[in-house]
Formats: structure tokens, C-alpha cells, sequence
């Protein structure tokens, strides 16, 4: 019979309390003993101790013009009226800037404030250069004020004064710190060592990225993501090699990770499925603290110790293991350093989707955050914790507490940033229909200019003209063509978005129709045939322009949406759509021929359509919509790129379709 | 006779355009050539091209629950009422979550919704564990409500599709981009090559770090500096040797460097002085841009081109050379690789001191930040060029237009910060008389909890109080003698702060005194003495507690200030008097003991004084503060280290000695 595991869902609050205070007990989250490096190579390293100057910077009186060196008692008197002479060599020296000041100097004239005596103003090198007219060589200068004490002279310690603290412990040594601990005397400096973290990969089925792919497999890629956060966090990470599911070599491999480093990540098997047997291993050879948090995702972490060491077990999905691994081992590779893990910056928002969590659960809510005119909008995204990609393209998270049911629509959230303010506000903000050109947009306005971004959220072209309207988007891709007239999007947007200045851009015109397997199988050829017996269909979402076809399709031959199977399965891109006919979860669904030509899929063409963009005209000023605009009326990689993915028609790209 | 250089002051936008403009004719702005590196090392680089999902991500259908896969179209009419059976092995498999969809099936139910008929629920090791009760094994599972399509299925590409964009070109790679890139397919990335920057340190004044020093050596450690911003911004520094005043040799040693690097900085040199020969030399072997930015500090900047390749010439005090650095090579070293200059972080700030400030030039000055209550406070900082502490003290940077001849007290400015906003919002703000014994608890409080930083201005005990009258201050160090009661510090708070509730709490009682060099040559013994015409004094500034100390004694003793030289010179801290003294620019000064024995010079008792923190109620309650008086009272190595200090008595350390 299988082991039945328990999973508790401790609040993370109480969890990460619990766990920091077991190891705080157990002496493990304290500073890790220091060492020692040379100055030079510590840029990023926390200092384990404070250093205080050993010499004094400047650590001799120096000239700070260059000029002559004088002894301001002697210089009393002199004035306009009654110029005074001082003997050169005796009771005036040459100096440069930065040179030491001769014995018994107190103030420097400046040189331009000096006659010499014979017309040569600087007399310094005659004797290394005696092409110069030695024999004019003045005597003496004259002055015309009297010098204060010390004036124009770098004295010692301006800098630094001897013992001054130059920096405390826990620092994170910048480049300025370096000049000053080397101008300070310093060329070693304690530092904290770099906390050493193994990360065992475990499960049969994973397999080294860049292995032949058999059905069954999963590429490897936690532990490189979470070497990662461990770098950036300023850690080590020790990568071994795939661990198998036997439960006598994971705990050969924990053991002997334990004896090699100060912390060891087990990824996975930290669930109660039939192969997870991480926490009774940890278990065998040492104690589980606690197995369940009440977070989501990253519910079955696993906080042990293992021969007095920490021993995380992080779940197997991407997006559970950087949230539980932030969370987990965060504080800990920081508090080894002497340093508290640095907040992430954070952005108050308006939420523009409601979200619906569950009581009990901390949530980690991944959101796109755009910045459009005075408001920042954050969108939920994708809330499977099996999609990295949802960490890619996220701007943020927001957390919805364990006792909260879900946030409405219009909510203020505070929002931890993934990526910069400033990022976020360069970056147009493009909701709506979806089409391929947009990612080729994404992508060539990132080259043109590496400031700008443009983030889509495709929620259908209806949806891009309300979120217009509610002051959400810089732009809606839509093709919305009206029934009556024949016209695409200008009668929306007069319906939509009375009260606001619009200009309709072309974007492209395009093909939709079916897209079918290799060879059309089903021999499908129109609308009649997708409510056959033996032919599954696969939606898109709806509101999205591409819906409202396949529904006018439909009603103009007929068809009761109850006839059509795969009806309600829903796509939001053309993309899914194209991936659910290959991989065969339907045999046909409505998009554009881009897609079906990106999957390697056939194509029966239904309509030709104008696919354009609405932007109010209060944004086209902006220079990054400036930018965006320049690239698809001018730039031929843009427009090459696009024609290439076929069924695109670029005759209008960039024309002003209406403006209202 | 020497050369006449003449410089420059454009300004430094027009300087910038120039630059830039420049470089981009000579084809020299534009992204580095790529190189192919692992994916799994491409961490912090910059992508030269987008990377699109060679496979989807799952690659194959799977389940996302443990349980049984079944077909979906197998289960319609299963209800409570009326049970449905599947015949394990033929109608439903076994899958653990992860496990690829069995050829045929679409649907998973979950093990919580199956009952077995025979008892018992997984029998998919039955095989691989015959001791368990093989002859149980039930032939069946049971459902009570049908399946929907693939329910509890992770679809192909339900992740990532094939042919999906991951990363656009010239992102800068992150943990999670590492995972996404890997899922796609992906094992090597085509990523912007690090911009070589070649660094030489010339002149005949400077010694390497660690060498014996002379009067005359400079330490060299603007190379570091500038090696260190290379290294934040992903470039790779290459440090040459020191780099002699020899002109044949400089001429070399750039030549060689162009050859081996995409930029070349000579520091110094820079300037027009006798030995600042650096922009003849490029001259000779190239093209000098420009010398001379209108900018302070940093005019001396050359702007220049050698052999194809930008050649900087910057300038030798630490400040002027990492201010020009950062403008001028920076948005270089990012463009390479494709990326924009990261922008400061900014904050709005009020001015607390007046800064005035030279028509025609920039001025970059460095600021203190400090957040207290609602106020955020910028309070400006030495400004001298040479002076590497001021950037390491810093918390930001303000410029003030060229157009502009200073900021008055209470402007609104905008501060580039140097240390995060999360850093300054938990800085304890001590602003007041120094004391040797606050640079010991700025140290211990970082040690103690290093999310918590003390910075401390020294304005004197009067400018402390002013500080906390209006805001701007937590914290006040003060020492202020009321002549007619002989009582420290309450007078003056119930005189300038009567509207405050202030809780005053002593740190220590401390020896104030002449300090004298070692020997006492001089036979200073009291007041009487430093009026000797042999005898120079060295003073605080007005405000400070130690300068009414010594006018006091002066007033008490009969003497006028003209009558005390050096009386004009001014000190803003203990160390800065003792230093004086060291140094040789004073005979004695007065100031605490430990200032004395720091560096190891003799002392003439004058006062025992009560030196307090002036703290309003207001603030006592948050946690840094808390943080600060836990140290203060009970933390043994502050006292330690306080009392070796010597001259310290801490027997009321802590103990409040008065509340408003």
C-alpha cells in the first residue's frame, strides 16, 4: 500500500516564522564565518567587518592648483598698490596640482595670480629642459594680495581622516567603497563567504536539456532557475546531477550535499503523489519541520534539517518552485551575508479583472501592470503553477491574503515589482485581438530602441475598445467587422468610444479560415462540416473578433452553436487555437493562416479581414508611440517579417483608416 | 615654454550629443557583434536576437492530477444515482501527475473521485511490488459524474507553443527567462559580447595599492573605481599598468590598448596643468573630440578617438573622474550591448541647506536623504572633487543647472539616488554635535539588523535642535552647557523646541580638552596659552557645543577672539580638529579625548560634559528606533567600545534625563 501523506497548510506567516526561528535555535542564521579577499576583487561582497582608514587621504599637505608654494606669514602686506617680491626657490617653490608641499609651506598662490619677475611664468622644469631660455629664468615672482593660511593646499585627512569609519559591516561593497577602503590604506578586506547552495534535481522523467525528447520527459530547467535567483542573491549554487526516484540515492545525494554546502534544495517530489517520497527520506536521515504552506501556488514545500543543515524541498512546477524558493531560501542566503533580502520595489494599481482565491490559501497572483495616462493597471495573467512563461511575461504579484475570497474589478492592489518602474512606464500597453504581428511588433521595437516595450494582452477586439474606453490601453488591435455595413471597426468605435478622439491605424489585412491537420483529414470545407458526427471544434474566447465571425458563420448557414462539439472550449489566441488542432484536441478551429503556417498546419480560407489599431490620439504624441508608429509605416524588417509569416496582406500598414 | 591648453566649458548635453553623434558616424553606438554562449550561463547578458520556442512546452499531453485517465466519451450518464464502471487497464489507466497521456485517453479523474472495486485505490506498482496484496487488485474503478474533456489534462504547449517569442532581442536575462528558454527547446543563445573597456592609470605620483608610500605617492584606486562600474553595467575591465609621465609611453599604451578593446580611459592627465599632456598625445595619434565640459566636477573631461575606438580622457580627483565616467562611458558600455542606460532611481526632495552654485556650469552635488515622518530632506555634502568619501556617503546626487547660481533652503529637488529608496526609508536621520562614539553605533546598529543604516551630519548641538524643530532630524546629538544654571541640554531644548515632546536620553559624559601633539611641545596648559604668539589654535564651527565651550572660557579668561590665531579656521568635527593638529596646521584645538587618542596624540583636560540624543516622542515607537535604544541601553560591545575610546563615562548611557 502507498504512504499517505499529510500535508498541512500552515499560514506562511507562521511557517516562515517557525523556520527561521528552528534555524535561528539551531545557530543557522547567523552571518557564515568570513574570509578574506584582496579590495580589488570585493565589487558585490558584504564586508564582515567595519573598516576604518588605516592612513589619512590626502596623507601629506598638497598642492591643490598648481602655482607657488609660500609661507603665508611672509606674504603680509602685499597689495595692489604695493606688489611683493618673493625669492624663487627660497620664498616661493613651484608646484603642480597634487604635488607635495614643500617643508615648512603653508599656502599656495595660484599661478595665474603671480608676475614673474623676467616674463617667465613657470620655471618648475628649467633644469630637465635646458633648451628653454635657462638664462631669462625670473628670479622671483610677484604678488599682489596676501595668502590665507593653508589656502589652495589639500591638507591631510581632507579626505580621510586616520581611524575615520569608512564602511560599517554588512555592506555591499560599490565601486566607490573600493576607492575609499584602498585609499585608506586597506588591500584585504573581511568579507562574508558565499553561501554554497546544492540543488538536486530529482525524478525519472526528467531529463539534461538538449537530450532527445521522448514522450514522457520533462527538460530539467528548475535547478538552472533557481542557480540563478542564488547568484543574484549573491550565493553559489552547486548543481548535481539528476537525482533518480530511489529512495536510498536521494538520500545518498542529500547526504552528501549536506556535508558540501550550507543549504540543500530538493526539487521535486515535496508533494503527496506515489513517487514523492522527498519528506520521508528527510525524515529517515534527519527531521521534516513542517511539509505544506498555505500559499498558492506552492503548497507541498518541504522545511527540514538534515545533519544540521537546512533541506528545502520545492514543488516540481516552475512557478511553485521560484515562489517557494523566494520565499524559503531568500532570507536565509541573505541572512548568511549579514544582509536582509532587499524588498521589491512595489506599485499601488487598479485592478482591471476581478480575481476569485480561495479562503485559506495565500495567493501569488502574476499580473501585467501598464502605466496609461494617470493610472497603473494591473491584469491578472495565466494562474497555472505549471506556466513559466507567466513569470516571464509578468511585470509583478500581487498577493491575496488567506482570508480574502478574490479582489473585484477596480481594486486597489499593491503590486511587487519583477521588473523596473521605469520599464514599466516605457512600455505601450496593447489590449485587445490577438495577431502574430503584435509579437514581431514586441520584438523589432525592442531593437529599434531598447527603452520601449510593448506589452499585449489579448482579450478579444471588443475587449481592446472597452479597455480604450476605461482609460486601460494605449492601443486595441481589433477587426471587428460590422454585419450591416460591411465596414471593419469605425462603426464599433462610434458606438464604443463616442467621447473620444480615436485614430484607426491599419495594421495589416488578413486571412482567417480553418485550420485543419496536414492533409485535411476530415476534409473539412466549410461551416456545414464542423457540426458533423465525427468533427470536434475548438472555440475562441468569447468578445473576441474572430467569435463573433465563427458566430455570424454560423447563424448565416444555420447552425445552433448545441450542434457544434468542442463548442465551449475556449482559446484566447490564434495560436491555441492552432496548437489544439495539432496536438489533437479538436480538428478544426477558426484563425488566421499565421498560425496554421507556425504549427506546420493546413489552412481553408474563410474571410479576408482589416486588422487595426485604436489609439486614442492624446497618446501618439509620446515618443514611444512615435517609435511604434515609425516602425510599421517604415521599417521594412517589420513589414519583410510580417509578410513572411503569410496570409497577410501590408498594403495599408500605417495608413490612417478614421479618425475620429 | 610650456603649452597653453586652452579648455573647453561646453555644456554637457551639447557635450553628450557630440559625443554621440560622433561615435554613431564612426559606426561605434550601435550593439557589439554577438557570440553564441550556454543557456544555462547566460545569466545578467543581454540577447542579440529573440528566441522563439523551438517545441512547445508540455511537448506531450499529461496528466495534471494523480489519478485515472479515462476517455471522456466513456463516462457520459455516470451520476450517484447511477455509478459507471471502467475497466482498469482498458478504461482507465493509472497516472501520477507529470505522466503522459496514455494514446486515446482525454480526461483524468482524480484518485479522490474513484472508488476501486476491491478496496484498493493505486494499482499501478502492483507490478513492480508483488509483496503487496497482488490478488486484492481490483479489476475496475467507479465514477459518479462524467468526465469533461480533458479535465486534469496539461494540454501540449499549455505553457509555451512552439513557434511562440520567449525573449525579444536586447533583453537582459533573468532566472526565469533561463527556465523558459531552456523548456523551449533551447541550449545556446546568441547574446551581446562584454563591452572591453581598457583603464590606464597614469602619472609618475602614483603607486599601486600596498606599495610602501612616500610623501609625494598618490594611491592608485580610480582604476577599481571605474573597473567596478564597468563590471555593474556587464561590461569587462582591463587594468593596464601604471602608466608613466612619458609622453612616447602614453602614446604607446593607448595605441596597444585600442588595439585590444572596444574603449580606451586615460586617467588623469586630463587637465591643462604642465604634466597633463594626455589630450596632445590623442591628438597626435587621432582626433580629440572635445576638452572641456561645462560641469563641476569633472570640466577636464577629453572626449576623444583614436584608431577607430573612443578614447576618454578623465579626469584624477576620485569624484570628477566617476561622475564624467558614468556620463560619457555609461550610455557606451549599455548601447553595446543593446540595452538603454538603467535611469537613477529618483526621489523628490526638500532642500535643508542653501547651495550656491557657478553660472555656466552643472554641478553635480552629492546629498544625504533622509525620510522623517512625512519629510524627505536633502542635505547637501562636502563638495570638494577629491574627496571619494563624499560618494561613499552619499545617499544621492542633485544637479544644479548650469543656468542656476544655487538652490535656496526649502527647494524642491530631484534626487538620483545611489542607495535604494527601501535603505533610506530605514535610516535613523542624526543630525548634531559628533561624537567618536555615534560612528560606533552607526556600526553596531548595521550589525545588529542590517536592514537598519544611522547617518549622521554634524552641524553642532544648535544646528541638531534647529533640525528637530523643523523636521528634519530623528535624532539630535547635543551638548549644550546653559552658562548660568551649569545644566546640559534642557534649557535649550525647553528654549528652542517648546511646542515638542522631546525625550532626552544621554549616551555619554566625555572629557572635552586641548588636544596637542605628542610631547605637549607647545606646554599648553589652559586658555592663557593658545593667545601665545607661538602658539596657532584651531577651532569648530559656529553652533557646535565645543566652539560656546571655547568662547565661553575665552569670554571667562578675559581674551578676544583676534587675539587667538587660527580662530577663523573652522572644523566641523572632532577629527578635523585633531587632524589639524596632527598635520601640523594648528598647534592644539579643542575637542574630545577619544579624538586624541584615535590618533595618538596628547591631551589637556578642560570640561567633563553630558553629551545627549534629543529624540521626539513621535519617533521612539517604530521599530529602527527601538532597534537604536535597545543598543544604547543593553547591547556590552557598544559600551565595550565606547568606554576604550577612552574619556568616556557611560554610567547613564540610556537613562532618560529628561521628557517634555
Amino acid at each position: 500500500m502507498k504512504k499517505s501523506v499529510y500535508l498541512e497548510s500552515t499560514p506562511l506567516n507562521d511557517a516562515l516564522n517557525l523556520w527561521l526561528e528552528r534555524l535561528r535555535c539551531a545557530g543557522l542564521s547567523k552571518p557564515l564565518p568570513p574570509e578574506r579577499i584582496t579590495v580589488v576583487d570585493s565589487l558585490g561582497r558584504v564586508s564582515a567587518e567595519a573598516v576604518s582608514a588605516k592612513i589619512s587621504s590626502p596623507f601629506y599637505h598638497s598642492a591643490a592648483m598648481d602655482g607657488y608654494a609660500v609661507r603665508f606669514a611672509e606674504t603680509f602686506g602685499a597689495s595692489e598698490t604695493r606688489p611683493l617680491k618673493l625669492i624663487i626657490g627660497e620664498q616661493a617653490v613651484y608646484v603642480d596640482t597634487g604635488d607635495p608641499m614643500p617643508e615648512g609651506f603653508n599656502a599656495v598662490v595660484m599661478i595665474e595670480d603671480v608676475n614673474m619677475v623676467g616674463g617667465q611664468r613657470n620655471v618648475k622644469d628649467t633644469c630637465n629642459s635646458p633648451s628653454d631660455d635657462l638664462l631669462d629664468a625670473p628670479k622671483c615672482i610677484e604678488i599682489l594680495e596676501p595668502a590665507t593660511p593653508w589656502q589652495h593646499v589639500r591638507t591631510i585627512g581632507e579626505d580621510i581622516v586616520a581611524t575615520e569609519l569608512i564602511i560599517p559591516e554588512n555592506h555591499k561593497i560599490r565601486p566607490m567603497d573600493i576607492g575609499a577602503l584602498l585609499a585608506g590604506g586597506h588591500t584585504e578586506i573581511l568579507v562574508r563567504r558565499k553561501p554554497k547552495v546544492s540543488i538536486l534535481p530529482t525524478g525519472d522523467e526528467i531529463v539534461e536539456p538538449g537530450t532527445r525528447l521522448e514522450v514522457g520527459s520533462i527538460i530539467e530547467y528548475n535547478s538552472r532557475v533557481l542557480g540563478g535567483l542564488v547568484c543574484e542573491w549573491g550565493g553559489e549554487p552547486v548543481r548535481s546531477g539528476i537525482v533518480p526516484d530511489d529512495k536510498e540515492k536521494l538520500k545518498e545525494a542529500i547526504e552528501k550535499a549536506c556535508g558540501a554546502s550550507d543549504m540543500v534544495v530538493v526539487n521535486a517530489g515535496s508533494s503527496a503523489g506515489s513517487e514523492d517520497f522527498t519528506s520521508e527520506v528527510i525524515r529517515e536521515i534527519g527531521e521534516v519541520i513542517l511539509h505544506g504552506v498555505g500559499i498558492k501556488p506552492g503548497k507541498p514545500v518541504i522545511l527540514g534539517m538534515v545533519k544540521g543543515k537546512p533541506v528545502l524541498g520545492i514543488p516540481g512546477y516552475p512557478v511553485s518552485a521560484f515562489i517557494t524558493f523566494t520565499l524559503f531560501a531568500g532570507p536565509l542566503i541573505h541572512k548568511w551575508q549579514g544582509m536582509e533580502m532587499k524588498q521589491q520595489d512595489k506599485i499601488s494599481a487598479t485592478l482591471s479583472r476581478q480575481v476569485a482565491s480561495s479562503l485559506g490559501q495565500e495567493e501569488f497572483v502574476r499580473v501585467k501592470v501598464g502605466s496609461v495616462g494617470e493610472k497603473t493597471i494591473a491584469t491578472p495573467m495565466s494562474r497555472g503553477a505549471g506556466v513559466i512563461m507567466s513569470l516571464v511575461r509578468a511585470d509583478g504579484i500581487v498577493r491575496i491574503p488567506a482570508l480574502s475570497e478574490g479582489l473585484g474589478v477596480g481594486a486597489e492592489v499593491e503590486v511587487e515589482l519583477l521588473r523596473s518602474r521605469y520599464e514599466i512606464m516605457n512600455t505601450i500597453v496593447c489590449i485587445g485581438s490577438h495577431d502574430n504581428a503584435l509579437d514581431i511588433l514586441a520584438s523589432v521595437l525592442k531593437k529599434r530602441d531598447p527603452r520601449f516595450s510593448l506589452s499585449s494582452a489579448h482579450v478579444g477586439s471588443m475587449g481592446g475598445l472597452i479597455a480604450i474606453k476605461k482609460g486601460e490601453a494605449h492601443v486595441a488591435g481589433t477587426h471587428l467587422l460590422d454585419e450591416e455595413t460591411g465596414v471593419y471597426n469605425i462603426p464599433a468605435i462610434r458606438r464604443l468610444l463616442p467621447e473620444r478622439k480615436i485614430v484607426l491605424i491599419n495594421l495589416v489585412y488578413r486571412q482567417q479560415g480553418f485550420v485543419v491537420n496536414k492533409g485535411n483529414p476530415k476534409g473539412i470545407r466549410g461551416f456545414e462540416d464542423i457540426r458533423r458526427e465525427d468533427v470536434v471544434f475548438i472555440n475562441r474566447q468569447v468578445g473576441s473578433g474572430t467569435r463573433l465571425l465563427t458566430d455570424m458563420h454560423l447563424k448565416k448557414a444555420g447552425i445552433a452553436p448545441s450542434e457544434v462539439k468542442g463548442y465551449e472550449r475556449e482559446e484566447y489566441t490564434h495560436m491555441g487555437v492552432a496548437s489544439g488542432v495539432l496536438t489533437g484536441l479538436a480538428d478544426a478551429g477558426l484563425a488566421i493562416l499565421a498560425a496554421a503556417n507556425a504549427l506546420g498546419l493546413d489552412f481553408v480560407p474563410v474571410a479576408r479581414e482589416r486588422y487595426d489599431l485604436a489609439i486614442p490620439r492624446e497618446f501618439l504624441g509620446s515618443e514611444m508611440l512615435r517609435t511604434l508608429l515609425q516602425i510599421i509605416r517604415e521599417d521594412k524588417e517589420f513589414r519583410n517579417a510580417v509578410t513572411a509569416l503569410g496570409g497577410y496582406d501590408a498594403s495599408d500598414m500605417g495608413e490612417i483608416m478614421y479618425e475620429s
